[in-house]
């Protein structure tokens, strides 16, 4: 039996703003990344968000992120390293405090937008935040794409691969850039096929056509968008009719 | 043999910025209430301080504050229970989190400014950071005035009461607020007084001679005013030289 | 043929977030409270409301308020006078510079939220605003409740009132405050009648049936919960339908 | 006789924080880049600093920046240009109308720290930023490198350069990046003899011993380090002796 993971991005408001639908995505996905206050999240959304992944049994992980409100974390910055890993470490154990005061906690890291892109090819970037991590808990793994230069600085942390079933993928296997046309799939019944694809047959086809091993034990969705949660229903409901387990991988 | 500790504010600067002499009060103080991020302290050096304490046998509290970093955390704001409580835990998780990261840990929680003198007397603010702090760990005192709201709805959490050698004091008990004359006292040789006497006696003046049991643990120096750390090195000889031990009090 | 002016608040996104809906309110008000980037609103959406507003004919205001994105300005903070005069100074020189890039200009000011609030009653921080304003620009109006502090110290400023359809009044003519139940008009029928009222007679039935008058050249109207541009557009249908002449106030 | 400005970088501090000895270096530059709030300068720095250059006759310039207090200013940012005009826009207006509040105004623009790099190979930011500055005012001169890509993007806006007396400069005419050893000199002989050379001869010798045209109406002190103020003010005399008058560019 085929087993995978779902994960999306809550938390992700601040103060007065919302953005996506919390409470619909938590009983779709199996871990949630919730915001550290960085990109996204102030403590009260990250508290409320921690209790409700409890109540419904998913896993918490830490989305942490540049230090950037106005730009959602998507700008890549210049940050040293080790500044970049103070930052990591300071949002990953505020979030796992706040976890673990609703009597869950942090399983697992995950980085957000443009530090996510960054760490795939930068390895400077990358050893901090796996440096800030094992500082933190050399048991906490990092997911991340499957071909990442955080592979070679992970200095021991495991690293988990996910992959984006509404995301188009080059023949090399990376994402395309969110700036290039067809870089999000909108149309949900590819976007159902193509996770129905990546946890059967562990496969996803690139833009060119290409058939890739995308070797991934969780799969994202996305929640931010009109329509996304019921396309997270939907990828959600065609992977259990599949005869897929859905299980946090952490 | 009377015991006490001495208590100042650590790791004020933010990014460029710089604020006292971190090193120099490391080797006069027991204990570092370490800034967390909301009104001075980015992550980079809470760690750094963080290390530098554990070095010198330091303790290291949490020096929670309002968000508010164009004030310092000086203006009093009305934040929700709820929201306080969480930012609050917050800023408690982020700098365990880095503390334990360098090999030592919170030990106990003073909150910074503008909320360390709300909640001596809005029993609301008081409720919501003791329950923050209760929520993370109910083992750590919470450093703040004799005479506070605090006491009443600290709900089994220690509180702590700490003393100001160089704050004038109202007969009643309280400090005279930084914003009228004679609040901060300047006279070097009056500080280091009090500051014995505070330890030894257990007493202090207030502005009309009235003398004050102060029932404190800990003396609170100050380190970001010119000469502020040579009256600081004073304040820890003259109390050496009087026979009284200097000791983290948490 | 009674005269009044509808002015919302607008630009109260910030980078990913939205908040209410800018473009529909455009076409319902004759006045723009737009957000200056200390509670909400960064520069970008400042510059695009400025710029609809001048292509549909809507006058810009100035909605200075608090540093507090993370409470969108609704916590009333003890900010110093001559810091809060700088404040509000730069805010309503961002915005008038963006508004006359863009072809248009700052015709007047709207303090928001909590700053709002505060300067009805606290004469300290009225002084502060109105300096600021003075000092930017003598001819602004300043748009408030009828009867605030800041008629006392205005200095020459013009200060206009405004009132609120949807907002319960006390017998003494204020505001009931948010927190307090039936702070909030809902009923749509209601808020229309009252908003009908207020241009043609220039009177308000208070909580407890006292007619009050409000004396005010502008009503204002919301667009930041569910339905409010909805009950918007019929205030300012009914408005047309009895008669009154909608025009900016500045 | 030789004329040049001498430009600094002033209200680089932000609330309770302070940088550099604004007053000193007032008596010696006759141009200067008040920080506009995005990497340092709060409200109310920004109004002092301005009363003070308008009374002491120095002209002031928008120092604007990437919204980035935690950094400084200094990090490269990836911000879409039509975001980063409406920053600049933003920025430059608050200043300038906090100049006008107290009898002066900007009369140029000179953008700060990784901003100020990344213009001068980057034509996407760099039209981002002239446009900005175009929108509010062509009459504005912008402060920069002399082979920068913002000559090709300027649209009319005049572009002025500035050259370096404490920094070393490449074979091709670009400042040694800081990070790089010897990027900074602070030999203060070599400094003013530098100055010297580029206000009387227009050139400086790079790192190898080229001689390089500096082709610059302005030369930048600084007065962020120690030894910072002493510097500029041995530079501002040796310029006199050397029979240069010192003159604002703007």
């Amino acid at each position: 039996m085929p087993v995978i993971d779902l994960n999306a991005d809550l938390a992700e408001g601040f103060g007065m703003w919302t953005l996506g639908d919390d409470d619909a995505l938590l009983d779709v996905i199996t871990s949630a990344n919730v915001a550290c206050g960085f990109h996204a999240g102030d403590p009260l959304i990250m508290r409320r968000v921690c209790a409700a992944a409890r109540d419904r049994r998913v896993t918490v992980g830490a989305q942490v992120s540049y230090r950037d409100l106005a730009g959602f974390g998507r700008r890549e910055m210049d940050v040293a390293p080790a500044e970049l890993a103070a930052e990591v470490l300071y949002q990953l154990a505020a979030l796992d405090g706040i976890a673990r005061a609703e009597g869950t906690r942090v399983a697992y890291v995950k980085p957000h937008g443009a530090l996510y892109n960054r760490i795939v090819r930068d390895p400077v970037q990358a050893r901090a935040v796996a440096d800030a991590v094992r500082a933190y808990d050399p048991a906490l793994p990092l997911l991340t794409l499957p071909r990442s230069a955080v592979h070679g600085v992970a200095g021991g942390l495991a690293v988990v691969a996910e992959c984006f079933a509404d995301r188009a993928y080059t023949p090399a296997g990376g994402l395309v850039p969110r700036r290039e046309p067809g870089a999000v799939i909108h149309d949900a019944a590819a976007v159902v096929d193509r996770a129905v694809r990546m946890a059967v047959d562990g496969t996803v086809l690139a833009v060119d056509g290409t058939e890739i091993a995308v070797g991934a034990r969780s799969i994202c969705v996305h929640g931010d968008t009109p329509g996304a949660v019921g396309l997270a229903r939907a990828v959600r409901a065609a992977l259990l009719e599949a005869g897929v387990r859905l299980e946090p991988f952490a």
